[in-house]
């Protein structure tokens, strides 16, 4: 186990009606003039966003707004609502949304005191100092950015979707009701599961030593995705399942499971190739591309790992040919993302074959990617090729 | 799944070395003058102790001393502690030790500006307010107090243990090095191990609904405490096993498992009863105690949770009798504490038959104890005749 050390500093409010601390918490955090940041028009239509402006009205908090912001969120909105904040000399920004709602409002939270543009934190010509306090209302259960310090950003003038990670914007509380999440789509709902179990895996493909009990919580954050995905795609109000989902996809990535570890994140990577240039639900794509890169990279010197994940999470019977069990347990994950009715190819989301030169070159422009096992060039454009 | 509200204010420093951050993390937290609290002689003959001293000298910190803390840690060092303390003029509170010491100096921090008795908070007579901050070098994993709000304390003129649960006594930081546990020597390993279980299954053994999540937590607890409890007693430098079971001691009781949940406590209850006549060794009590109460709750309606336990934990085959895999689970869990070389009976441990029916009136001075299953006085002495 690698050394670590474990700061988890956002205050989680977990459950119904726990949106009525918004503004006790605000004020604690010395908010008075917020930034709604939100995206769809899902938290309008279902009395969210009213419900929010109210409970700020009654706190004597005043607000401005930041909407539109979408999937794979563009610096530009960053841009736009570092104007408005400032123009409005906001002292909090509110997110209000899933990952791309959160990764926005951060990236704007870290931009409002810095002269230059945010895209700079991006490309390393700018670190991090001073930020606005952020704090998020997750309205879909995937991400975990609601606790923990990353944001992905998209610029679409360089064609890049690249991550910051920095405490500096970790939010300080996150309120988390799955009722919130009840009105998430079937096709969303399964993204959602999808990208929960993709950064269990990133984590749990690891080449890192002596990770047993790491090993053993990413094994239970797997099953409950596996066994409460499904039932809130067919059952979109069933409280259970929501609530298991969502406190899943924050100890998914609150750090809490990559304590002690090195991860992989090669899929991610390859996916954000693939939703720089497509705008790809990001969780549709990590579903595509979570077998093939399995498949790849599997070998008879990492089989153990696979071969555990076939036993324990997908209940393959144990043997002693490590290689075909592993396979199999990867052919079971493939089967289950196909029962959430996920895509399995690229080119059933509207990417072209010569498309796929031009993500592998994204995805790796100069040193290979990867820490479980690196990959170069040809080797994710031989991914790509099976997804195709 | 119940509402909660997640807070983890303690930074954990873990790993090889970790020691270096001592004195920049008291200097960050406003501390000049340092009361440690240790208690064995372990730590002056491993160097331990040496070792802090220098370093608060490098970074010029001044320190007094409260040494001899038990087991079982008495009021009366909690008392010694708060005078030494003022004595001292002390601004910061470090603990170097075990349970007993972290639990003795949080104590120690919750007293130090209160006029009255400190028992006093024990007894529902007062409140904690103002604290000086703690901090805790953990030296067994066996508690969680390094990460948690609870201290127990016991009384010896009143023959009473009881916990004290607040916030405010929550360690700033913790210092987790495996390397500090490698002289623990067998017997405090096992009873170590069986107290993080026993952590585990007072929270696993909840009514709560909807808790799948939070049960596969401490199922991935559970199997690691079984898979290195035993290595690290028979090769106690084995930094692997120190180090998984020193994290798994921390999850098991820093709230992650408890969050959503209420959990059952009655034989901690039940230990503290027995360990406050007898000054046994408080990992030993749980281990002997926790199998006969599970037989004493089992029946057809929980009969699921002890299957559970016996298929996913102890790896028991599946089957339609429920009740007979969950006795045979029961029974696995009493061969691995035997395993452990820990007494089975309370007869072994110095305990008289005359002695239960104290034990069991401490233990429920009147209301029933327990929420898994409801424990009035008969079925504490029940259990404890069991035990005999």
């Amino acid at each position: 186990m690698q050394n670590f050390t474990l700061s988890m500093p956002t205050k989680i409010f977990f459950g119904k009606s726990q949106l009525d601390v918004l503004g006790e918490q605000i004020k604690k955090h010395s908010g008075s003039k917020v930034l709604i940041c939100y995206g769809s028009n899902r938290i309008k239509e279902d009395g969210l966003l009213d419900t929010i402006i109210n409970l700020l009205n009654e706190s004597n908090i005043t607000y401005s707004e930041l909407s539109g912001i979408q999937p794979n969120p563009r610096i530009t909105s960053v841009r736009e609502g570092i104007k408005i904040g400032r123009d409005n000399d906001v002292d909090f920004i509110l997110a209000v949304g899933g990952g791309s709602i959160i990764d926005c409002a951060k990236t704007i939270a870290a931009g409002f005191f810095y002269d230059g543009d945010p895209w700079d934190f991006f490309t390393d010509k700018a670190k991090v100092k001073d930020t606005l306090p952020v704090a998020a209302i997750l309205t879909l259960a995937a991400t975990g950015s609601e606790m923990n310090g990353n944001a992905v950003i998209t610029n679409m003038e360089t064609v890049s979707k690249k991550a910051l990670r920095t405490s500096r914007i970790t939010p300080v509380f996150s309120i988390l009701d799955p009722e919130h999440t009840f009105t998430v789509p079937k096709y969303h709902t399964a993204a959602g599961t999808a990208d929960i179990m993709s950064h269990v895996f990133e984590q749990y493909f690891s080449t890192s030593e002596d990770i047993y009990l790491q090993t053993k919580l990413c094994e239970a954050i797997l099953k409950t995705a596996i066994k409460y995905g499904p039932i809130a795609m067919n059952e979109p109000e069933n409280y259970e399942a929501r609530a298991n989902l969502l406190f899943a996809g924050t100890l998914a990535l609150n750090d809490l499971i990559s304590f002690g570890l090195d991860g992989d994140w090669s899929v991610h990577i390859i996916e954000h190739a693939v939703s720089a240039i497509s705008d790809l639900t990001h969780g549709t794509g990590l579903a595509i591309l979570t077998p093939p890169w399995m498949k790849h990279v599997l070998d008879e010197n990492n089989a153990e790992k696979f071969y555990n994940l076939a036993v324990n999470v997908f209940n393959i019977t144990p043997g002693d040919d490590k290689l075909e069990i592993a396979e199999k347990g990867i052919d079971e994950l493939q089967k289950f993302f196909t029962s959430l009715e996920i895509p399995a190819k690229l080119s059933e989301v509207g990417i072209k074959e010569e498309q796929l030169d031009e993500i592998a070159k994204i995805a790796v422009p100069s040193e290979p990617i990867g820490s479980f096992k690196e990959l170069n060039y040809n080797d994710v454009l031989e991914i790509l090729k099976t997804t195709f």
